[in-house]
């Protein structure tokens, strides 16, 4: 039985006239595959945000528990409407929730993790010729509490009953066609990538570029279950993101991503005693904040700069942390910068070749764009510019690396 | 632990506010009473009607099952939302759907019954200073497939824990104040019952007056499990059901019935031969069909006249069987009467009294209203007459038998 795991959004899903159009995607592949499938699916449009909504009238307490069983229902509510549309075409079909998917989680509301899949009964069903339509987001733990997998949590489900399944592909149905080299809002330029690795999609993900969830894309590194990227509403092939060494090229640069939700935090003047830096970045990562990227800069004799960027939602409360730390370490103050953003550059292929780090720095220098901070990875590259200039350094750098290059390669 | 059980229904929740009105008569009367309370909720106001809508625009195939599933989030909604309104309150409370509270079912979807409740789970949070909210309607099969319970399904949820926790008091708030001795729409002296026996709460059940579910008393009589129904509108008093042996006063006639959702057929110069009517009748339950009242007549010396009512729902559909039966079995034909009501009076009293019957009659004669069909139990006497003249009709034996009594009585 040659197993077939599809997922469909909340926008592929928004209103009954679409719900009955993916039912017809998924008749259409079913004819033509004669796989057995599995489709996973998202609350119905904006459903989630309407609960939301429903809560905050009813109580300011935030109860993460009671949440995650009143978002639960919208996954409830499409599988039962989907399956109703497959046998309105005539197919078998059965839908399943979390807890009788079997889908186990650890037990931590709103952002669980999914522990174990057992497929038995989804198999039987397969076996049986039904398709089996699987709530997305939602786990049961061991004690039979409801428990969703935060953002992108149905991209998750997707890939780990994929993976749990044996499934060699995962068709992520969006709203979007495909990965794509950059936003094309950014650059008119852009194009859709044919195919790109897990870790260059991590990065691409973790950088802004929300096609796919980060953890839906190491479930399925782990497994190494290919994902196919597509649109819901065009009938063509998307971008398919596997394996590094299964990639026919291992480009360079697959990819550039620009991200506008960045704030620099800098404390000047800390004095250069040992366990400075550490004692700030504990006070943060204590309050549950994530800093992406970091330089410490030789001021004085004595005296060294921090800088570091965390996200502009948390950028308030951190900058409270900061001025207290401050205060405790002896530094003489905190600036903040809302006017940056950070550009990368990703692709397998960089790893070994030194160049590529130098002629980015160049074509942001040619183009008149100071750089303020770096890091780097093994597959990145990522620079901190002005906000104002950050979507030209997004296109000059994506016109170096993959404009030029697609004229020498087609 | 005395263990209280509350049920609030669908309009009591129509609305964010109304969710936090529903929170604040719980926080009072734990205050009040310091039991342990169970809440059993309905799904908000117009859900169910509003997911029922969904379904038909997704499909023309209608499937228990997934109708079961889709419906079943609107309790699911219901008890998280509730649970954040006693939060807000500064209680502590915890939801738990039909297969979290343990609520067993028959696998027979969309009117399963309850075959058992595990109340361990839920002992366990009452003890610990709990509020548990449970989600009315749905159960749980052994094969964790989800059922719901039929209509008033989350009366009967609240009857059934209510007895498996030895709740002494079960109390049902809904939109009306208690049990009326007839529809104050029609009787403008109609007046609020006190109290009222599970077998007479159960004719008037199924007479129309929709104040409690009929399997609810059923469960409530078996176990003998106090109802009060009440308004969550109003801080009142509202109608005590329980067992006849409990009442205060056993009246003659507690309450009178009008059901205008009757239709008559009757079969003419059916030949008499036995086993004509068995016939009949065979045909309409093997359809899933209820008939109400039967009357058989003699016509002449060979053949006898059948008449009998079925719900107004069903009446085309039935006719049709009727008709076919009609050409078997070589009556002359077919009449359907629309124009007819069903009166009845009902009273845990009436036995033994024979003069009950003869005064409704009378009554119904001086008022000229001729009598169609009659039929009579233990405690109802019910009788067809002329739609027109059915208020009327209601209001002549509403004042003989309850307005008059209570004159004398107070």
């Amino acid at each position: 039985m040659n197993i077939r795991v599809q997922k469909f959004g909340g926008t592929s899903l928004g209103s009954p006239e679409r719900i009955r159009h993916v039912a017809r995607l998924i008749k259409n592949s079913k004819e033509e595959t004669k796989d057995a499938f599995v489709v996973v699916v998202s609350a119905m449009g904006h459903t989630t945000d309407e609960l939301i909504n429903l809560a905050k009238q009813v109580s300011s307490v935030r109860n993460s528990r009671e949440m995650d069983m009143l978002l639960a229902t919208g996954e409830q509510v499409s599988i039962a409407l989907l399956t109703m549309a497959l046998h309105e075409l005539g197919l078998k079909a059965i839908s399943l929730t979390g807890f009788q998917a079997k889908i186990k989680a650890e037990q931590v509301y709103s952002k669980a993790r999914i522990l174990e899949i057992e497929t038995e009964k989804i198999k039987d069903y397969l076996k049986n010729d039904y398709i089996v339509i699987v709530a997305g987001f939602q786990g049961i733990t061991e004690n039979t509490e409801i428990v969703t997998l935060g953002r992108g949590g149905s991209d998750t489900t997707a890939v780990a009953l994929a993976s749990a399944l044996n499934a060699k592909v995962c068709d992520i149905y969006t709203d979007v066609d495909g990965v794509y080299t950059a936003d094309p809002r950014v650059v008119p330029n852009a194009r859709k990538l044919k195919e790109i690795s897990y870790d260059e999609m991590l990065e691409l993900a973790s950088l802004g570029a929300q096609v796919l969830h980060p953890r839906a894309v190491e479930c399925a590194s782990y497994y190494d279950t290919i994902i196919h990227v597509r649109s819901s509403f065009k009938n063509e092939i998307g971008t398919f993101v596997k394996g590094v060494n299964e990639l026919e090229v291992k480009n360079s640069v697959s990819g550039v991503a620009l991200d506008k939700n960045q704030v620099k935090i800098a404390l000047l003047e800390v004095p250069d005693i040992p366990g400075m830096a550490g004692k700030l970045f504990t006070s943060i990562a204590d309050k549950g904040y994530a800093v992406d990227m970091i330089i410490q800069s030789v001021h004085g004799k004595e005296t060294n700069d921090i800088a570091f960027t965390v996200s502009r939602d948390d950028f308030e409360e951190v900058e409270k942390i900061a001025k207290q730390v401050a205060l405790e370490i002896g530094a003489k103050g905190v600036i903040i910068d809302e006017n940056v953003a950070k550009v990368s550059i990703v692709g397998a292929g960089m790893v070994g070749r030194p160049g590529v780090a130098a002629t980015m720095f160049n074509v942001l220098g040619e183009a008149g764009i100071n750089i303020q901070m770096i890091s780097t990875s093994e597959i990145k590259i990522s620079c901190i510019v002005d906000l104002e200039k950050s979507e030209l350094a997004t296109r000059v750098i994506h016109e170096a690396f993959i404009e030029e290059k697609s004229l020498q390669a087609v």
